[in-house]
């Protein structure tokens, strides 16, 4: 039930302590506090800090209770209001939040481990929203992962382009070699490896709207015979190929699945095969924000480095070089929020005002976690173990 | 005791039938088996198989009894010689491996812990047996770990000072920035930071052969100002610097000392500080080699990457960046044993002949290890979680 927003109604001192306690268990970011009376809290002396709107008591209640939840939902009710720049407020709550939580997740993961059924429910929850939507805001090439900027300035058009390109390299990817891709999105990458590596490529997901677009770019490419796109879970994957890839899917698989996951690996690379692993992660083990997990990503959970080493280390894999992308992904986040707000009056006529406050309050707040280095990228290049026949430098990488 | 070898004590059918057993837990290796009364057992139809004679009864049940441990010691007491060429034999040993053993280790971890007094004398073990030993074979500078090498036909001499450039590179070392180094060797590194960096370096090491050798090195380049040597303990590091780094010694700190050994990163930089370590790894957490652990490197063990993490991720680092440089440091120790060979005589002389077949079984089985994939060698680069002035691209590493 909607509080009242009046003056009138004061806030009682016994809600500025807890609200004070709950900022303390934030680590005290320097933000300003309105409350619906006109009262401020201040955590800096600084008067232009940003400063989040309090509407109504049930709202601070919330907010009290479990903030990183609460936030989101009272965000998009707008009970919550943030005045100033939201990647930047968001990047403050962020740098200052203390790094706690870790082996919190270990006790929720037997509860939300992503067997087939609810992986399917989980890509439609985000997949399937409709093309049209996420071609207002995507790349033409319908790229949904973080792309790569060699030069910062860069087109986002062109940096997916060259994260396509960079992948390709990094593989050392010859002509007709075959590929096999788990989770591929709107199929770019595919498309990418066939047109201009030459290689053959067999490209799994679940997503039945992103296959339909897939498909459709592959035979107005004429390249149906290089690239074969299969309605199916990565757990189903069969056969052996030279390469496998992976791009933007590790962070959705629980990581209670990750011996399954390399155990696919293991069965689908050939001898002298290699792989790229691309994907969200952490410094720490931690649970993902649980209303990112409600409403925009429900099972994701980006792994830090000892939990994603559980895909490689029971079998025969070496892992030859990792590269943290963070900033690249703070930058394509930029890009799209951007592209965003320039489509959200056709968004809230598709949806509603609320889904355009949902998705900027997610596509900010993923830019401030990454700018603030609660998330990581890593792009992890692996081959079989004692293979030789892996480059020696990765002064490759850097030739055009 | 040392059996007879004459062709006349026959080898019976029963010893033969345990060999084979042994053969097989090491996953029938394609080599040649000739015993002491001519009889051979061959796992190949290669006549050109590298075959290993075994000169006796006692050594055939030693290592049946545990192949690991006494093929080193047999071989050192020539009770077991190895025909045709070292590293190619103990290469296809290492490659048939059965991929074992994961787990075993934290079995045993708790027996075998790197307390400051133990790891004085595990040092003294190896570190200390003499400047004029290794003079014989290392670099003038006198570096002790994986070189780096752009050009495979390089000089060894060129690719350690092409290693130091690299490390340097990757931290971005800027001049008048201060460095702390955990466990420096005969001070190499130090010297090339200070002379051709223009840092200012306190390094930590506790062989004393070793910090002699350091300290002559700075008096004679005039740069006792820029670069001080402390005989201690990495734990007992104090101070604050820019960056951190340790080349080559995480292999000694014992697993359980990971938590310190992160602890001490955490305190010893500044904010805005970076580091890197670079260490031998594993592809899989396993047990040294029994033979190398007693006679070569008391407390020394290898970690895998997950094990690795352990450093990083209770404390506030970003991992940026990791490189695999496995086949370098077979190149290194194929340059190390040329030049042992080469003074094989001069080292007998010193020593005895059963230490030069010791160390030559060493070299020639590290070399065979990171040939085979048994061995990695992992450089790792990291910063502060959120330090934003990290650069975007790793295109700077690669600009001479």
């Amino acid at each position: 039930m909607r509080q009242a927003h009046t003056p009138g109604n004061k806030v009682f001192a016994a809600e500025k302590l807890l609200l004070g306690r709950m900022m303390e268990s934030l680590g005290n970011p320097p933000l300003r506090i309105a409350l619906w009376d006109g009262q401020e809290i201040s955590r800096t002396d600084n008067p232009s800090a940003q400063c989040v709107l309090i509407r109504d008591r049930g709202a601070l209640m919330k907010l009290i209770a479990n903030p990183e939840y609460w936030l989101g939902e009272m965000y998009t009710a707008e009970r919550i209001a943030v005045q100033g720049n939201l990647v930047d407020f968001l990047e403050t709550v962020y740098r200052h939040l203390p790094r706690s939580g870790q082996g919190k997740k270990s006790l929720l993961a037997p509860f939300n481990s992503n067997t087939l059924p609810k992986a399917f429910r989980n890509v439609r929850h985000h997949y399937d929203i409709g093309n049209d939507f996420y071609r207002l805001w995507l790349d033409r090439r319908m790229v949904y992962t973080c792309a790569y900027f060699p030069d910062w300035t860069m087109a986002l058009e062109d940096a997916q382009i060259a994260k396509m390109d960079h992948i390709c390299r990094k593989l050392r990817l010859k002509p007709g070699e075959t590929v096999v891709e788990a989770g591929c999105g709107w199929g770019a990458l595919a498309l990418h490896m066939a047109m201009h590596y030459a290689s053959k490529v067999r490209a799994y997901n679940i997503s039945r709207e992103q296959l339909a677009f897939a498909r459709e770019c592959v035979r107005n490419e004429g390249l149906d015979g290089q690239v074969e796109f299969i309605e199916d879970d990565y757990r189903n994957i069969r056969g052996e190929f030279d390469v496998f890839v992976s791009v933007g899917m590790l962070e959705h698989v629980g990581t209670d699945q990750y011996r399954e996951f390399g155990e696919v690996m293991q069965r689908s690379l050939k001898e002298g095969g290699r792989g790229l692993i691309h994907c969200i992660g952490r410094d720490q083990p931690r649970l993902m924000n649980p209303w990112i997990e409600r409403h925009i990503f429900p099972g994701a959970c980006p792994p830090s480095l000892s939990e994603m080493m559980e895909i490689f280390e029971p079998y025969e894999f070496s892992v030859l070089d990792l590269e943290n992308l963070r900033l690249h992904y703070a930058k394509t986040l930029e890009h799209w929020l951007q592209r965003f707000e320039d489509s959200a009056g056709r968004v809230a006529e598709m949806f509603d005002p609320a889904f355009v406050r949902t998705w900027r309050l997610y596509l900010a707040g993923a830019q401030a976690a990454f700018r603030s280095g609660d998330m990581q990228l890593f792009q992890v290049l692996f081959a079989r173990s004692g293979d030789n026949r892996i480059p020696s430098t990765r002064d490759y990488q850097y030739v055009a």
